[in-house]
């Protein structure tokens, strides 16, 4: 894969020259109409070889581009802050808005290159690591992202040489150290690598383009041109997304499902709640403060009907912890910062530091439940949501947090009377909307997709829990105590 | 994700009295559409428990719908075929044109879900399993098929009363062998690994339906009707493949390229040609002969200019060979049937078994070189086809057949000679037509088709090698040696 990258490929000092003015001109024109469109994101990764010149194009690039609308990240080292979140945490908040390029300088693809190249892993977790990869990179470009994947390579003669002649020249002397020559030594392992990697993630969406990195110009200029057609290409042929293969599913031919198996009719008494919330906010708050709780964190998910009681939930459990570690997140409509990013984006926003709680009210099940049935999504984007869930949900999992998922669920007869008691009663008449009136319209609709969502995402690394929520003592008891339970077993 | 089917779904019998005739009329006008417009296959995937009644759905579909048009494949254990072919060979030989349907009784999950349940694979292994279907299945939803995947689920409990029940009546009880009572009690491990390998595989495009599978009105029912609506809605939404993400990629600015780098003047003399032959026809004579050679299998592919030479040089390696062990497939434009299949699917039919040397005389690469060229095929299909094809040769290759592809050069010039010769010579004149003349035009866009083609699937475990084929002699000695020189590195 690398032969055309080991020819000397060389361009000469007039017409570079001569090209690159063109080529600026261009390129802040896409720039400006990428910018206006807002349509979509650019994605540029530049991997390769040390002493390649990833770092001086991503300098051109900025260079040649309006720096308002275009970013690089250097992804070296992790922070405290990163150590702390799921691996992939790092990329999310990175990603360029639509209408923006983001440079990626070192990438999702460099650790585990390196960590294989130095034999830290073994083939099968690099596999693993590709399969990631391919599945994020899919989700990207579905939701539109134009990426751009630029691997600068140099034969082992010509590495050997560039590095030598960067140390000689005093100006450039500190931009090689003594790691760049210890990898040299691991030249044949890295190509051999990084070859079976290119192989295994270059797709028809998101193919690997090959440069030689020996001579700036030729490596300029290549990667400008590459840039500029890509996105002129989107700009002027914008994609339309497939409907999907099958039909959105049935419910059950004989009308049962999960939430009509559930006995509404389950009550606690007041004397039994009373006892049982001391006891269990009591072993909840002893749960958070236990030395082992600061090796992992929870996220909690509360879904339900209107009117379900999860606000009376939620604040039975932050009644029992510390606000300094606990966050809830109320999750509306999303702001026009997130509208620009891919869905899950807001929610890894979110993602907590070890030792923490996180509640959602209301969470990433928006784009299968209300963007499902009010038609905020395409088809397309909610069936292939089920499975960007589940991955989403894995990397969690992967990093020792806990993810509980609550339903609330009530019969439509209790979801009336509350929403009359609401309107009666002062205090409360700020929780009912005419909004939630026509939701209460499309019962049947919700019903089918919160079951559906149930069979799609409850899985065993993150299992939903079905509340029985006509009555709120039983329903506060039943979650505290599944809280407690999923905690407990993640510290063991 | 097993929730929904385990809540006891039933059909009553009156009801499904009701149901079938209209389902099975409207079904068998799908089939119908189907057929006639045969625009995509329909494949569908029967897993899951044992005595959730796969067998039986399979011969109701069977049974519903025109039996010319269906075909279902029990896939059992490996016939000796099977065995001495990539794992996937025997699923690509069962595939369904456009417009048939197949049905899967057993699939390209079963090996991949048993192995792991009984502990014979490790997760990782699993997880690489996992990774092949996903491309594979992408693969083929990128070439328009419907893939319905069902899994026939029954809780623990439902399952023992079913093989219980099945084993009381006499007319069933040849149905439960002691396998089914041996994996019953390995119900829970295959639970985790069935759910785990749903839940990475459940696609948007093909997402996993499971079916409670007790009541066997309710589950056949439920497959008909799903089958029924996405044959419906692809029939009446015909999906449009979006264009790829990023321009074709153009030439390198330099004009340098690996064909360009190419040493066109090299000879050989006619004495020392003779010798060479003698030694490197001999050679591998003794090499196709060698006991350790009955391990592995040959594949030679052989792509060119016209007038480049393939004929000649394939006729030097087969006269080395026993033509018993030795098949030489020529591709022309696919027939029609093969049209009716995905791309690759003309080329797995023809993969040979151990011991055996293939020789394709043109190949898969068509579709990346005269099909794209020609444009007989969308820039998406062109652009996915290169990993297409590396996940192509990896199976081969990871089945011990040796794959050496060949690309003959010859320059401009000497392609002129020759088809000037061609024209005068009698028994030559057949090999010279109005569309080499035509392709000959194209000279330019051939040859970056063939550079991104080296470019992009010049692998390690597939390289190509470039041949300077202006001297006939200098050529076939060049291909005869390289030919030898893989298969000893393979034999050790």
């Amino acid at each position: 894969m690398f032969e055309s990258a080991e020819l000397g490929h060389t361009i000469d000092k007039a017409t570079y020259e001569s090209e690159v003015p063109k080529l600026r001109e261009a390129l802040l024109d896409a720039q400006f109409d990428l910018a206006q469109k807002a349509a979509f994101p650019v994605i540029i990764l530049i991997g390769g070889v040390d002493g390649a010149g990833k770092g001086e194009t991503a300098n051109l690039l900025n260079e040649w581009m309006d720096p308002r609308h275009i970013h690089a990240h250097a992804m070296g080292e992790k922070s405290d802050e990163e150590q702390e979140r799921p691996p992939m945490w790092r990329f999310w908040r990175a990603l360029p808005p639509k209408g923006r390029v983001g440079i990626f300088f070192g990438s999702w693809y460099t650790d585990p290159i390196i960590e294989r190249v130095l034999r830290r892993t073994r083939p099968a977790q690099l596999a693993q690591s590709i399969e990631r990869i391919n599945r994020f990179e899919h989700m990207l470009t579905d939701e539109g992202a134009l990426i751009l994947k630029f691997w600068f390579h140099l034969s082992k003669d010509a590495q050997k040489k560039r590095l030598k002649a960067l140390e000689k020249d005093p100006k450039t002397r500190w931009r090689v150290t003594d790691t760049d020559w210890e990898r040299f030594k691991l030249y044949e392992k890295f190509r051999k690598v990084s070859e079976y990697t290119l192989r295994e993630t270059s797709t028809g969406e998101a193919p690997w383009i090959v440069v030689e990195g020996s001579d700036f110009r030729y490596r300029g200029l290549t990667v400008g041109k590459i840039l500029l057609d890509a996105m002129r290409n989107r700009l002027d042929h914008p994609a339309t997304p497939a409907p999907p293969s099958i039909a959105p599913l049935q419910a059950p031919l004989d009308k049962v499902d999960v939430l009509g198996k559930l006995d509404m009719t389950r009550t606690l008494s007041k004397q039994a709640y009373e006892t049982a919330l001391e006891k269990y906010q009591g072993k909840l708050n002893l749960l958070t403060r236990h030395p082992e709780f600061r090796k992992l964190s929870v996220i909690a998910v509360f879904e339900g009907s209107d009117a379900g009681g999860k606000g009376g939930a939620i604040r039975r459990i932050t009644g029992a912890l510390d606000a300094r570690f606990c966050h809830i997140i109320p999750v509306a409509a999303p702001t026009e910062e997130e509208r620009a990013q891919p869905y899950l984006w807001r929610f890894w926003r979110h993602i907590p530091r070890t030792g923490r709680v996180t509640i959602f009210d209301r969470s990433w099940y928006g784009r299968v439940l209300v963007e499902r049935v009010e038609k905020f999504c395409s088809e397309a984007d909610w069936m292939r949501a089920y499975s960007e869930i589940n991955d989403f949900e894995e990397q969690l999992a992967a990093h020792n947090i806990v993810v509980v998922k609550f339903w609330l669920a009530i019969t439509k007869d209790e979801q009336l009377r509350r929403f009359k008691e609401r309107e009666q009663i002062g205090f409360k008449r700020f929780k009912i909307t005419e909004e939630d009136w026509r939701n209460r319209e499309k019962w049947d609709d919700y019903e089918r997709a919160v079951c559906e969502m149930v069979d799609r995402t409850s899985t065993e690394i993150a299992p939903w829990t079905l509340v029985e929520a006509n009555d709120k003592n039983f329903a506060r008891i039943k979650i505290l105590k599944t809280l407690c339970q999923r905690i407990e077993a993640a510290m063991q």
